[in-house]
């Protein structure tokens, strides 16, 4: 019979981070995260593949809330205008998970590794999001072109965001990035 | 005594790049690289820290083309303006080399591994692109969104080159990516 710790995913992902945080994601085992949360190595499995996943796992998620914001961004919308959407209403969430994303940032710019899986998750996002746009008529190469200047848009705010001195809100940093990004690629 | 091989490093590619087609990367040895070159396995290391390095060898080169493009633009040029510049000098070279491009990137397309490393070093082309215009006076965000969309131009340019169906060059491909990046991010 499996017994159901309410909460646990929880608790594991603050263990999991603050042991993280004191000796380094290399050297912490499953068995120290269960641990600290009190629970058992068998709970953390039932929750994570590994403990990379704890760091990664919400990457579904983040990739459901961008594809569908590009599939019901407004019929007349441009393909920017559409990925527009989508990152705003993902820079609005993650906005509320502002400490967490620091800490996570800090265990991740520590690793080579985790570095390296952060990058490669933010290829399957642009990947997702030229899906979702040609899911909407746009045609190649606008599609994935648009695709990935969203997603540089997202990496440079989401870096601004996640420094200790930075003071600006995500959906603030997003859409300065976006102009950003438009005044560099304008003719002149 | 060292004895020096005229051509062991562009045999040894050839023989890796062969043996990587007929039965994937993942199964070819070394030892069997050398082999096929007619070459002892000190040789193979003498030019390769291992197989993979075969693959992405040519990234450090790739890199100070670039890098050395940005630099080398025109005082006047506009950030996008010299990333283009550095990124047609790049392309120029790489078309010369279209049937061994053609031939490793499906080495690569056949393995996760090989996928993730490849996204690995476009991540660093971004970052020493960023670099070199920040050395031009570029401030940031500018220098690393002009940056991350040079290599987002760059990205779905070759994959289109390296396609067997196109015929069209890789100069061509990356100035055609380059005006739809700046259709896509143009106001409206």
């Amino acid at each position: 019979m499996v017994r159901w710790e309410p909460g646990s995913r929880g608790r594991l992902e603050a263990a999991a981070m603050a042991l993280f945080g004191e000796r380094g994601f290399e050297n912490t085992t499953v068995a120290e995260i269960a641990e600290r949360a009190g629970l058992t190595e068998r709970t953390f499995f039932r929750h994570f593949t590994d403990k990379r996943d704890v760091l990664f796992g919400g990457a579904g998620a983040l990739q459901e809330l961008l594809v569908s914001g590009v599939a019901n961004a407004p019929a007349s919308a441009s393909p920017l205008e559409a990925v527009a959407a989508a990152l705003d209403a993902a820079a609005a969430l993650l906005q509320q998970r502002r400490a967490g994303a620091t800490v996570r940032q800090a265990v991740i710019s520590a690793s080579t590794e985790l570095r390296e899986r952060e990058l490669i998750k933010l290829a399957a996002l642009a990947t997702a999001l030229a899906d979702a746009l040609r899911g909407r008529g746009v045609k190649e190469p606008a599609a994935s072109l648009t695709a990935e200047a969203a997603i540089a848009v997202f990496k440079v705010a989401f870096e601004s965001w996640v420094d200790p001195s930075n003071e600006r809100d995500l959906p603030r940093l997003i859409r300065d990035s976006l102009a950003e990004l438009k005044a560099v690629t304008a003719d002149r």
